[in-house]
């Protein structure tokens, strides 16, 4: 059963027509703000649970902390009709720091922290706040014509001081997919990864293509193979920095795996029991090597647990 | 049966290794160049089977016509070895006109030309084109910097001339669904369309959330309904500018249809036999009005034909 990984599930309504008056929501005195620097999360001490949850703070702490004019992304209305909203730490404020937050929490990189232990939602909230905010710290000019451009709309929006072009915030959509035939998946690895681990090959959609044709592409470019069918599964939003990784499972035809180097330095065909083992401790192959899968935080993860459960 | 819609099929090898030295195919004999201006394809009158297609020039006639700096994409590589590339018209030469093209072609403004009838791989070659030179349109200057950018590596890229960021095509990822409940499916009319006709439901998926949810929130938004579930069906590029449509059908709960106005005027409950004659002469409702479901050039329509089939 495919489970949805990290970074899915937002946890409350995004709201999206009260962002015109987001700034007038600023002063409600149930507005909760989480708080990033540099894409880090300022996260609280482990609790009872093991998990670490974002520091939320109100109105008038951002505005001592950071000041009143930190940038500061509406993110929605929570359940009790609170306004939540990300304010970015670091551009507003270099200097804060562990003694100005002394007692609430630390700055975490994020992908350490999820995986010692964050709540999915918190995550999905975090990883939205990040993937704006890092679009926001890249779009200072206008494409268009070179001038500033300053947020607006909740941060959801770019407008340029010249021209007044408008500009929201990217992300790049991406496949991510098993090759699968007589009843194995391919998995694959990139040389920067940790020793023994393999994950399902990837790369980004391009203007003018379908999923159907990235897949096919990706997996003629990266291993030599050609796609007979492709099986949408799930999407996961990842937020370095921004991409949408839609996950497939693809039927291939039969004919050798060529890699190119450039890209995948070894793969390797998994049964499903080889795939269940790589999800818990890792699994042994025939050539005595022993091969890992990505840890649940990834799409991967749940590709493979999906298909070695079918 | 779901049948990919136009913009779909792209024929040609994209060959994307070979980006970087696209400029040295230029002078390969068998190099072919379709033209666009201003978005609008340079197309031949129609031929015996009544299509119209590209025009394709050598690189001599682009020098000749447009100057050997006019903006070229390179398109990949064709079923013959030739590369293939799109040149931009508009920009590099604005006066080339009628007398120029005399007995070639004419720019044809693409979707009634994709009405009337052009080849479905000729229509995916254009529209990849069309998006990628209306993102190089809209790119001039570094969205980090505000520096000059650079077109480079076949068109696929620019990159600033001050700090040295690298840009890449943008395109947006939209959803666009068909509510089913109780053996019908539901379409809805934007004040902007023409009498009469109703598509599916579409909106603009948002960095951090999954295809899934964008579906659920979009037909929360415009026609208050909850959704339950969410089947994947197929993906449309859509070059207008350049949106991913991503087609999908949507079980939901029982409720009220509770239209957002700025966004939707009417909507209707269509069985498979209204949706079946909507797209073949129109439907008859039982109030007395006609639907008609847009063109065959539109995902909806192949999302309205798979559903009414099924």
């Amino acid at each position: 059963v495919y489970e949805a990984p990290a970074f899915c599930g937002y946890p409350i309504d995004r709201a999206s027509l009260k962002r015109r008056e987001a700034e007038s929501l600023f002063d409600a005195s149930a507005a909760e703000m989480i708080v990033l620097r540099e894409g880090q999360p300022l996260l609280t001490p482990p609790g009872a649970d093991g998990l670490m949850r974002p520091v939320r703070l109100t109105t008038g702490a951002r505005n001592q902390l950071f000041g009143a004019g930190a940038l500061t992304i509406f993110l929605g209305i929570d359940a009790d009709d609170a306004p939540v909203f990300a304010v970015d730490a670091g551009r507003a404020n270099p200097t804060a720091d562990g003694e100005l937050l002394e007692g609430m929490g630390t700055f975490e990189e994020l992908r350490a922290a999820a995986m010692r232990g964050v709540p999915d939602g918190d995550l999905a909230l975090i990883g939205t706040a990040k993937s704006i905010l890092d679009w926001h710290a890249r779009h200072g000019f206008c494409a268009v014509c070179g001038a500033r451009t300053a947020a607006t709309e909740g941060g959801w929006k770019r407008v340029c001081s010249s021209c007044n072009a408008e500009h929201f915030p990217r992300f790049d959509p991406v496949v991510i997919m098993l090759a699968i035939r007589d009843g194995k998946c391919l998995v694959g690895r990139q040389p920067r990864f940790p020793p023994g681990m393999y994950s399902a090959l990837a790369g980004f959609i391009e203007p003018g293509e379908t999923i159907e044709e990235a897949c096919a592409r990706e997996l003629g470019e990266e291993a030599g193979l050609f796609t007979r069918s492709v099986r949408y599964v799930g999407t996961q939003p990842w937020p370095w920095p921004s991409q949408m990784m839609i996950g497939l499972f693809a039927e291939v035809e039969d004919g050798p795996v060529n890699l190119d180097p450039e890209e995948l330095e070894h793969a390797v065909w998994l049964t499903k029991e080889q795939a269940a083992a790589a999800l818990s401790g890792g699994a042994s192959l025939d050539d005595g090597s022993r091969v890992w899968a990505p840890p649940r935080l990834a799409i991967a993860s749940a590709l493979l647990k999906a298909w070695s459960e079918e």
